[in-house]
């Protein structure tokens, strides 16, 4: 590549850093590609540093010696977080949203690509401490916050189905009791979808009692997996106890009136 | 905000155009943002779009007048695509792959959040120039690729359902018959999924025959929607006639012998 002014190589280096989180890039690399001089990167990398910190867009984390280089980690400062979740709650709160049997109807939010970026940037900075080899959903609902949150921690998605389709090979099946209606139900996971002993985090979009999770935590077993972690994008307010206990929440829902149809949505526990 | 430098103007100017595509932002809101003079941010601009286009990331236009402001474009030259494609290609003939009946194992390849990037961006590059509405698919394997098309059209997506979820409200379904197997199937939308009169671009993440893109076609002629393109990623080229005529396809699966387990698979009809 021809040699690049400072300006123009500092919104490359931006948008080759921000495509690439999680990613350790050796300072070579920005040097051979802009032919610049290992010191002009550094001082480049220090201008983006300090914006990226003060946009609350993540750290560049700057690793010294051979093996070196620079890593983004994205990481939204949570009053950020915050602000982004308490304008959800609002959204969900709206009466029309409300749906007989007292669910809510919150696909069309799920379904915009704003709101998901988000919810991945959130999830990946609750987690990015963690050694995590895969995100893990089920489908469908999850699918969507599955892959936000890996596209910012750089891993791969993993997807449990409730059936057993044909195009998969062989695959582990289990049955689980939902929590919400007491039906027993199957989730399978391919077997070659998820090496042994991976490192998974879990997340999905609702969380009842917690019986999907449960579920998939006694899926993963069979593939001697351990869970780093459990999101939900929101919970039931309205359960007196969960199957499972350590999870993070973006959202609660505390109460759905079918028959006024008044909804109460607070932030989740990652705000406590 | 505090009066920027241009060198970390550039920087935040460039993130925040790359996470807002096809997105009008008027110079105005740079110039309060920055506390900066709009000649300035001009010429910011005009150095982003020089090395956007120079790195194959894409256009920002630019519209004088006082509803005017930049609008980042997402476009992948047709020879990265097409680089990346083969690279695919050669992943997809890997002969552990083939699956019992002929099927080809893939799910780890959308498992990759790299891959559906750029999966996303070209699609979204090939369909940028149409006015559409929403991305829409048919769980599960899709739901990904419609996800990062939608991304970088800055479009929400909608998910077609193979089962009739209670949580949805009311719903319309549509019997179909699978191309592959002559089974007789059902897919489920639910009626605030989506506006009357909506235009929309189909995405799936394989097509033998088209039974099933053919049938979500009839599904939403069911809420007046106009299909204004179908964006498949991996084609069947063992079928001699497509219930779909109109498609782009990013790879073609040209033969799978099961017993040898010999695959071929070239690039879909985009690159032709």
């Amino acid at each position: 590549m021809k040699k690049l002014k400072r300006s123009a190589r500092l919104v490359e280096m931006t948008q080759y850093l921000l495509i690439r989180p999680h990613t350790l890039i050796p300072l070579t690399t920005f040097a051979d590609r802009y032919n610049s001089a290992k010191s002009s990167i550094s001082e480049d990398l220090a201008i983006i540093k300090e914006v990226f910190e003060a946009e609350g867009l993540g750290d560049l984390q700057t690793l010294a010696g051979a093996a070196g280089g620079v890593k983004f980690i994205p990481r939204v400062p949570k009053e950020a977080s915050l602000r982004f979740v308490d304008g959800i709650c609002r959204q969900l709160e709206q009466p029309e949203r409300v749906l007989p049997g007292g669910y809510l109807y919150m696909s069309d939010i799920i379904g915009q690509p704003l709101v998901l970026n988000e919810v991945g940037k959130t999830f990946a900075s609750a987690f990015a401490g963690k050694d995590i080899d895969c995100v893990i959903t089920v489908e469908t609902k999850g699918i969507p916050i599955a892959y936000a949150t890996a596209s910012y921690l750089n891993l791969p998605v993993v997807i449990v189905r409730r059936d057993n389709k044909v195009t998969e090979g062989s695959v582990v099946s289990i049955n689980y009791v939902s929590g919400s209606n007491k039906r027993i139900q199957t989730m399978s996971l391919a077997r070659r979808a998820l090496k042994e002993e991976s490192k998974v985090l879990i997340v999905d979009d609702f969380m009842r009692v917690g019986g999907t999770i449960h579920g998939m935590i006694d899926l993963l077993a069979e593939f001697k997996a351990t869970v780093k972690g459990v999101g939900v994008f929101v919970e039931s307010g309205e359960v007196e106890e969960h199957l499972v206990e350590d999870y993070i929440s973006l959202a609660k829902l505390s109460g759905v009136d079918a028959k006024t149809r008044q909804v109460t949505v607070v932030p989740g526990n990652y705000f406590n």
